[in-house]
Formats: C-alpha cells, sequence, structure tokens
C-alpha cells in the first residue's frame, strides 16, 4: 500500500506537505501542489478518509436531514447546498420523509453523526424530549417552528404571522367566507397549528366568526389531499368563495378541482397557498402564496453552524427569517410579471 | 473515554457480543440486546463510526449522485431511497446540479468515496474519458444514457423508443406540425439527443419532413425555458398544431404560454411532456406524458450493487427500465381517472 511518505518522497517534499496539498489547504504553492499531485498519480496514491477523519476530527461534511417529502424541502434543501458550497462544506442529504424512527435514529444514534461536522435537521413529528438528546459532540441546528428546540441554535420564520397575511389579502379581496386546507387529521406538525393560528387571528380582526365547515381535514400535505379536501368542502354545502391552503401543492391541488368542476377561480373562488414553490408561478391561474426568505434561512443556519465550529459553546440561539407575500392571478391580482413576454 | 470493554462489563457479556449489538446483527437475543443497551445508555458510550468503518470496511452508506436540478430527479432519488431502505441501507444524497467540477471530483477524489458501500451516479455531463477512473475500489452503478458508461454497471431506459411513442401519440391525433422543446444549446446531454432521435423517427414514419424551425431550443430543462420557447415559438411564423416538451417542466412551461396568450389546449394546440412528475397529473388541462418505471429502476440498481458487495467482480452489466405512455387531457384525452371524484 502507497503511503504519504512514498508521495513526499517521490515529489520530493515534507510528508507534511503532502498532507497540506490533500487535505486542499490554501498556502501550498501552485507548482508545489501540482508535483505532489503528479506523485499522487503516478503511484496511484488513496488517502483514506476515514482515517483522516480521525487524524483530524473534521470531515468537510454536513449532514441535512429533513424530511424532503414535498417540494418545500426540495427548495429548502437547494438554498442550504447553495449557500453550504459557497462556504467550502459538502452537504449529504438524508430524507426521513417525516417518519419517527428515523429522525429518531438521528438523536439517539450519534456514531451516524461522527461523520459529519454539523448536522442540520429539520424534525417534522419528534417531540422536545426526545430531542433532549445532542447527538454526540456534533453541532446540531434545527430549521422550523417544531419542536420548541430548547438547548438548539435554530432558524425559524413566523408562521403565524404569514397565514394571518394570507388571510387579510382574501378578507381585502372582499372575501368572507375563506375555508382552510391543511389541518392534518392526526394530531400533528405545529406548522398547521400555527397557520390555524394565522387563519383565525386575521378573521377575529375582520369580525368574522370562525366556521369550522370551511376547515378542509387532510392526511398529508400533498396535492391528493388538496385535491380530495376541495371536493369535500364543494360536495358538503354552501361554497366557500376563497380557499387557503396550508402549502403550494394543497392549493393546487384544491385549484384542480375547481377548475375541472367548472368553477371560475378566482372569480367564484379565490385561492391561495404558501411556500412559493415554482408550479405556482406557473399554473393557470398563477397562484398567491407566501415565499419565504430561503437565502437568508441558508445564510442564518450556515452562520450558526460556523460559529460552533468556530469553538463558540455557549448558549443556544434563535434566528428568525423573513417572508413576503406574493398575490398573483388566483386571487384576482394582474399576471405574474415574469411572464409578459 | 468508556470503551467496548467498560460496556461489556457493565452488561456482563462478551466484547464480541457488545460489537454484535453496536453493528445491529440480526442473531442477537433480543434480551442481551435490552441489557447491552441499557449498559450503553447508563455509561454513555459512543460508538465512533469512523472507527467502525475502518474495522469493518463497511459504513451501511450508499452515495446517490445525481443533478437534483429538477423534479425528476427528485422522484428518482425517492425511488432509490426507499428500495435502499428496504434493503437496510442509509442513502445519502449528493446535488451535482450537473456542475462539471462537481461530478469530476467523485470520480478523482476517491477520498469522499471511502466513506460509502457503493455509489449510485447519474453524471450530466461527464464524457466516458473522464468517467475511466473508478473511483477507488467502491462499486459504482450510473444511472442513464449518457455517457456510455463502459466498465461500469448501469441501469438505462430507451429514451429515443420513449420519444418516439409520445410524438406517435400525437401524430395520432391528426396533428401534423409538431414542434419539439428540449435542445439545449450549448453541446449537451445525450438525453435531449436521443429524445430528438425518436421524435424524428416518428415522424419519418409517418412521412413528415422534420422543420427545424419547429425545434425550440432552450438552456436548462425548466418551466422558464419552455415558457420562453414556446413564445418564440409563437412570435416566430405559423404556429404548431402540438408541442412535445423534452420533460414535463418545459411543457408545463409551454403550457402556461399557450394559456396566457388565451390559446385552447388541446384543441388548439395540443401540448406532451416526459417523465411523469405530479404536477403534470394535476394541472388543467392534465399533461400527456412518459412515466419511467421508476420502482424498477431502483429495483435494478440495488441489485446491481448487492452483486457487487456480495463479492462479485465480474463484467459489468447494463440493465434496461420499463416506460408508459399517459395519455391525458393536454393531447385531448378523457381526464385522469384519479380526479374523478
Amino acid at each position: 500500500m502507497v503511503t504519504q511518505r512514498d508521495v513526499a518522497q517521490r515529489a520530493g517534499v515534507s510528508v507534511r506537505t503532502v498532507s497540506n496539498v490533500i487535505n486542499d489547504f490554501a498556502w501550498v504553492a501552485d507548482e508545489t501542489r501540482a508535483r505532489v499531485q503528479a506523485a499522487v498519480d503516478e503511484l496511484g496514491y488513496r488517502p483514506n478518509l476515514l482515517a483522516r477523519g480521525l487524524q483530524r476530527g473534521r470531515s468537510g461534511l454536513i449532514a441535512l436531514v429533513l424530511p424532503l417529502d414535498v417540494q418545500y424541502f426540495h427548495d429548502l434543501a437547494s438554498a442550504v447546498v447553495d449557500e453550504a458550497e459557497r462556504r467550502g462544506f459538502t452537504v449529504l442529504i438524508e430524507r426521513t420523509a417525516g417518519n419517527p424512527a428515523r429522525e429518531r435514529d438521528l438523536v439517539t444514534r450519534p456514531e451516524r453523526a461522527s461523520l459529519f461536522d454539523a448536522i442540520i435537521f429539520s424534525p417534522l413529528t419528534l417531540d422536545d424530549t426526545e430531542l433532549r438528546h445532542q447527538p454526540g459532540d456534533t453541532p446540531v441546528v434545527l430549521l422550523g417552528e417544531k419542536p420548541t428546540g430548547r438547548g438548539f441554535d435554530r432558524v425559524i420564520m413566523d408562521d403565524a404571522a404569514a397565514a394571518e397575511a394570507v388571510t387579510r389579502h382574501l378578507l381585502e379581496q372582499g372575501r368572507t367566507r375563506i375555508a382552510a386546507i391543511g389541518q392534518p387529521a392526526r394530531p400533528a406538525g405545529r406548522t398547521a397549528q400555527h397557520r390555524t393560528r394565522g387563519y383565525r387571528r386575521a378573521l377575529a380582526a375582520a369580525g368574522i366568526d370562525f366556521d369550522p365547515a370551511l376547515v378542509g381535514g387532510i392526511r398529508s400535505f400533498q396535492r391528493a389531499d388538496g385535491a380530495a379536501a376541495m371536493a369535500r368542502l364543494l360536495d358538503a354545502g354552501p361554497p366557500p368563495d376563497a380557499v387557503f391552503g396550508y402549502n403550494d401543492l394543497l392549493a393546487l391541488g384544491a385549484l384542480r378541482t375547481l377548475l375541472s368542476r367548472g368553477i371560475r377561480v378566482p372569480d367564484d373562488i379565490a385561492v391561495a397557498g404558501f411556500d412559493d414553490i415554482e408550479d405556482g408561478r406557473y399554473s393557470t391561474p398563477t397562484l398567491t402564496t407566501i415565499a419565504p426568505d430561503l437565502p437568508r434561512l441558508a445564510g442564518h443556519t450556515l452562520d450558526l453552524v460556523q460559529r460552533r465550529l468556530d469553538g463558540y459553546d455557549g448558549r443556544p440561539t434563535t434566528r428568525r427569517t423573513g417572508w413576503t407575500l406574493i398575490a398573483r392571478e388566483s386571487t384576482g391580482v394582474a399576471k405574474a410579471p415574469q411572464l409578459e413576454h
């Protein structure tokens, strides 16, 4: 087996220099780097990252662990990967699908965590009690409002305020019977609770009574659930004049049901979603939605990671990211500008 | 630092038994497992996966390296993760975004590869010359038709045949001026070349001359590119009576342009895509498309991985996966059944 010593001998440099090149440290002169690289190639030297991880204690890898079950999480992952790459990290993404067992694995099996310099984790079902175990010494940054995540650095968004803004926007368009689709049947995610809270707050501020008959239950946050919930609402009684889907997929599913029944959107029923996935920018009509500030979320997240890697071991910090209400055709607002060719 | 020896002593078992429990081997009795687990918890023992990797040579991890830039790759990733989990592997996903430098990294920096039991790789830009280096001893399975991937196990789909089927379907609906959107400007992916080949084969079989004026160029396979290419085609001359987008995103972008100009789909212009992403099942009109058999693709892929891990070191194998043409409203076929409430 070829060792770093062999490479050093062949390249006429010290073993430390070989190590510096292999670790991609910036301070090695280009010509030295080239000579070492040539020796590596000639000898077929292959550094072992497992061994290097043990030596250095740093792998350059960050784990991003998230449900990845709906488009929003793909967009979120994309923003985090972009930002991490800018800072020289490689991100490996692990899908939990919100599966409690897989989420628990992450926090209770620290041997996996030791592969990574840090873990960015968006838990869907884990509660505070289960999250109390930090996975070993690996820094963890939590994304999202659930659970409260005491003891962890985390980045959150004010879901309730954003949901309130969507509902107020629908009220401002003169709608008064505003259905809400997104409350899961099983006692679930705080996301839905926060959005319901915002929805009810806007109704209350407008002096409109909350009507449980206008709440469409779902099993998951997918298009099929939005389509089915919309159908049930239409079949159950007098139709709403607006629908707020707790994510864009639910709203797009509802939209499909409405259009396939010949109901005009927004004329008869306005539709709004949440997440600003690309789909809603190209649907007909285009979809009014909330756009979370994902680049900022990613920036905050990597700041918190970097601070821990730099040695900070003080109290955990919570940072907030912003959002924008984007009004489009589905609530009666003019065509999306990007399509005005 | 707590060692396996300490755990063994506390649990009253051998060090080998502790190791078996930590490695999750199936043959340990439940009560023994529980006793070891209790000792692990009491002592706060933390196995080091890096050290374990060196010992065992197996990490239980598979890397899935793919562009992840369009929805199709999310669906593909989901199918592979599902199948791998069924077989007891954990998949870590790395996004290349089709970036040549990142793709090259994978094959030229074997230290990363050594973390994984196997690598599943869907290259977008790498050619055969660059792919000739196997990353160390880690088995690699290639996904997709490009590059030819000599020397690697791989799983492919007959893109040209599927594209031919879409075009033939449009011809069967009486369309004769069939535009094709999906040929990248830069000399790129074989996927587009294969689909163009199938498109032209169907035209030729119907005795229709290929018309370069009906080819819509793109920069990437995104909705915005489809929308812009459609607008250019409409502005350039006599409109087509059908459009084949080389993926669903391009087709959905084209659909948006058509509808926003008041053009009826499919009455005036029929639209078809490729990939069967969920979006096209809920758009209005629903989108005719090709559905690749992703579960089968994932099954083949994991079979090839498993065979290498079981010690097979014979010649590389190519396996094929199938596809289905799904006709929906956008080409004049009845509403999608899943929405018939």
